[in-house]
């Protein structure tokens, strides 16, 4: 699906102009141009290439499926790869759609394979806003990363908090499904982790580009990347939890296992012995003379007490 | 809440200058101006952007809460995020206080949420020595960092000195509770580090803007950094302390564990086998030859005492 | 053996010509040369040191077996030292075959132990593309990295796929056979990683040298960048999903451990008692007052019964 | 306590001359000043502060009990604090000495809380050696660095060579003690480590000052940093063996561990099913046929040896 | 020992010059000299000073024993700690031989404390060798780093298959006696990494000093440094093999505990429970109505079977 969008100078905004007719107005330095490309043909990228004079590598990059942000820097125009994380249902795999953009002077093209709301949000601004067109293209690539990385900052926060209780729990009663939980956890931080530290980068490239970036949004990138400082200190605190939560549950699980150990010896102690004693008495030998004393079986039962009572005041004394 | 200190040459200390009359001093470089906003309103921000001319991106920034201390460098004045460490009531977390500071070459703005002991300290010092107020801005920013920096040193020499001491105890006698303090000291720890880190980089940041600090107060503003620099040693020193602990901690654990082991099988290695004899005579065969015999139960006897003994030594011989 | 390109401008490709005769187009800067050597003998690296003027310890180390990549710098030539992934059939060692390069301004030389599909491949597509080798040696070595590198970047998918299913089987089930398996892949991973790293540094190397690379060229040989950095960080990902699994699998054990010994322990506590009260009714004391009541027996299995439903009690409270 | 010590050119050293009239050989660059401070009063400070004409804060640092060495440069002297090793007794905490030294262009001052053998080592040398005071400060500056410094490698050697020792001794039989000498040897080494890194920046920071070291004593403080570098590569290489042997003795705990239980195992399942068969034999049924065999108790035993070679076998070819 | 050798333009090799004469050839630049001192007394190395007019720290340098190679940079010469890996006998500690070398403009001196047979072999090809020793020192000291560093790559070589077949054996069946080889191996490896990898770094600063190297000897002494880069990186992959094998086998020893724990719980699960039976039908009560059932004996045991089949379809039913 292609949507498109032209501001001219004087004119305002056109919406839906036809894709083919959008090279007319990307040598008028004054028009401001947004093609949006979802799940884009064969036939559509070489209309694009052939538009915006796209080299053919990276016409390949926007085919390919990235796991990692990037940037290139093409002569006439920039190309980059950006990830939207859209959170993830409970606690799997941490999903992202992956928005891959062109920016030149006046033109602003993103293709994308999948429907995504912040994208989408952005366009039906453009649409209402000549005035807003009319400032560059930089500008409208700063309010889509504006928006996405605010969304992913709530999502980091969501799981700083969640992750921040799973430690109190495990500190009061650490269960094997907590552990799992803070494993899920983690993935999805390595994930996010991985996607806004390079995104990071790319601002600072950016800004190395007088040519789209115009002086006056500088401070405003720089605002997004410090955001995304924000997301990457958020995630690394995030995972000092976690590593502190695993080491807590596996401290506990072995002294959980050593308390069991201790009452099974215990048991052991106390009730083996007197297991033989009573085995030594039932034995079927003719001349036991303990066995036709009168008090004999009060006297091994007195025994067997004084036994218990001993070994408890041994363990007690070493503090089991 | 907001309180005003208006210094101006010849006429010395002005306190309680209603906030929207302070723009009139703000263009007389000679003077100089602390702005305090304590819990500001929607309206206090707007007028102070007006007054100072901040840029809207600073104001959002002091509108929002950190977790981290920054510097942003924008035309005319610096903007500092801060953190006071206040300090846990017993092993709690760290709890912190955030205050967002403006200053430029003749005023200096604090923006906090909570009540701040430090910060008015200063602020009543300020009040009573217009001397101090005259020589700038920049001092009274170090003044407060001195103060908060102190306080933060207190506390990190309190927490290694407790740290210390648990890991003595731990060598004596490690429990389970001694092992849990010292995840509480250690999450306490990170949550001091991860401040006092960045804040040593912006008092170097400072010292870079000529503009704001004069050259005689940066060896002030250098000894503050140097006490950051020891509170992250000391954070340091005490974690290597920590996970050392942790260490003869859970070899502790394992060599108990180790112990208990012993004890239950040699337990079970002496009686067990003394149980199955006591068993083998306690059966109802009709023809069993040893039972009539007049000393079989006595050599019975002598036999388990035998074994018993043999086991010992075998033990001993193994050095359990 | 030893296969031979030649184009000739004007006259096309000219294959098979004899290794002694190529000495005469090198000096031609207009002629591109290919000569491919497998499993080449002392001699033919004699004439080829002769016919390229190659410096001994090149030589020297085109003979030599390298566990890494690297690249030389010499006068006239660059020497390049570069695996090619085989792959590894099931999680045997991924095994890696060596190819030696000498890329002149219109040369390229191939040194290969053994058979090389890949380097087949390319060898008979300029067979067939007089165009292609007309463009110069580096397009030549452009496109052999390019598909060597490809191929290692579906291997590494590959890789990572089955490593991601085995962290889903161990989360479900944890054996001994999958940890096994995260070994293998881990010690495949490592491989793979040893020699991406050290071959991207290389393509960066070969941009410095403006002699053999034509300007144009750049962005092709950047794009190859980029797929090995592409193939690091899948490698990283995967391992850090091999090392998240193993966590899962060692608590996952411990777990176990635990389960298993409160299991043991629950049986010894319950049974141990209960046949310590068998074994005294089964002493052969003459005088034992319970033997001669009429309910004795019945009583003593009342009271076992409610023993264990005692000590069944108990282990519910605490949650076993 | 202070002592003092000046050299005046043509009238050689002059010894305790009283602080007060210390100020008259300031100026005069060809005098050479050594002023030590033991346990200094305020006074002290004061006077010394007016002597050589030093900034407060650097006043306030000396007064200041430092964990980590470090250096000041201030203008026409530098400030130094250095940390002597004082050894241990046995194996507690490492003692460390301070010594703050204020380095000018002709003087050398030396403050400290406790009394420094080699300090006083050194002041003893000077004072009967007038022609290595009229070399300058700096040369008696190299002097005290050079003693401590060569005391601090022989305490680390002595420690690395405990340290090899014990890491033998816990590969023949691993205990308890030997693994908590290890931790206190570990802490120790953390110690040394540092203050020897830092110290050896410092003397970095020193070759830098060219107005108060003359570059002939460039190659004698290179050689001291020589010698920090060579105690922080011990030190390393120490903690190393430590924790290699940690590693030796936990895999030692678990196999022991594995042993004991192996142990308990084996007797369990030979004796438990054997105690069975007495039990089975030693109920009461007034039918049971077996019990009327004439050789049915010694088919009993002979099963029951048949067993115990059964079970011997199985464990046998299961390598246990 | 000491021995000479002096190559004089026109009249070659003149071996054993008296130590006292070597003076007069020092001045004649076109004069190359090696003296080699094995064991040298305190006189030695007061006459090498004074010959080749070395500062006394690098005299004393060349006394001390260093467990690192160095380079300190003189004026007119150089200073080298090389050390030679002797290799070990079977996994005992990794010994090395340490050569300090001065290395001039026209001459080359070594001092060692052991035979080096290295050093031997190079001295003897250089008294037959009068062209190659008129090339100058540089050339010379590249043959001897030459021939250490290939030693050093056939023991490194040597120890990475024998852990490669330790791993494997691990794989198969760990023992405790595979795990101590792999700690031996390890400690072997560190000793080579801590030594080769300064070597790399001595091997640059060299080829800085344009003054003893010259500029055609360069790209031999980058080769050697490419040995050293193979040589610590083969070092690195062996201790990632070690660290995987460990994790092997410590993963391994808490499965085969498991393993038992599993067994000893079975065995006790089963019989227990029986034991108790029979203990409960040895009792003896007057009033058990059971006892004189006809088939109350063959009832209890069929129970009994019955039980154990149930506890078997139990552990079957849990995977155990």
């Amino acid at each position: 699906m292609i949507k498109t969008l032209v501001y001219v100078p004087g004119e305002g905004i056109k919406e839906g102009v036809p894709f083919g007719n959008i090279k007319e107005f990307v040598d008028k330095d004054s028009c401001s141009i947004w093609v949006d490309l979802e799940e884009p043909t064969e036939d559509n990228f070489k209309i694009l290439a052939d538009i915006f004079n796209l080299h053919p590598l990276a016409i390949e990059d926007a085919k390919t499926k990235f796991n990692l942000p990037k940037i290139d820097e093409h002569v006439g125009y920039l190309f980059i790869v950006w990830h939207d994380l859209l959170g993830s249902s409970g606690l799997d795999k941490m999903e992202t759609a992956e928005v891959d953009i062109f920016l030149g002077k006046n033109f602003f093209v993103t293709v994308h394979d999948r429907k995504m709301k912040n994208l989408d949000l952005i366009f039906d601004h453009c649409k209402q806003a000549p005035d807003f067109m009319s400032r560059g293209a930089e500008w409208v690539l700063h309010h889509l990363l504006d928006v996405m990385v605010d969304g992913d900052f709530l999502l980091v926060d969501r799981i700083s908090n969640e992750v921040d209780e799973l430690e109190d729990r495990i500190f009061e009663v650490p269960t094997q499904e907590n552990l799992k939980e803070l494993f899920l956890y983690k993935r999805q931080l390595i994930t996010i982790r991985k996607i806004a530290a390079p995104q990071r980068e790319i601002i600072s490239v950016l800004l190395r580009h007088e040519t789209f970036i115009e002086r006056h949004a500088y401070i405003y990138f720089q605002d997004v990347a410090d955001h995304l400082i924000r997301i990457v200190d958020s995630v690394d605190t995030a995972r000092d939890v976690i590593s502190g939560a695993m080491d807590i549950y596996l401290s506990n699980v072995s002294n959980r296992m050593n308390e069991v150990m201790k009452k099974l010896t215990i048991v052991a102690t106390i009730f083996i012995p007197l297991t033989l004693i009573t085995g030594i008495y039932g034995m079927n030998f003719k001349n036991m003379p303990e066995l036709y004393w009168t008090y004999g079986y009060f006297i091994v039962l007195i025994v067997m007490v004084s036994f218990v009572f001993g070994v408890f005041i041994y363990f007690k004394s070493k503090r089991w």
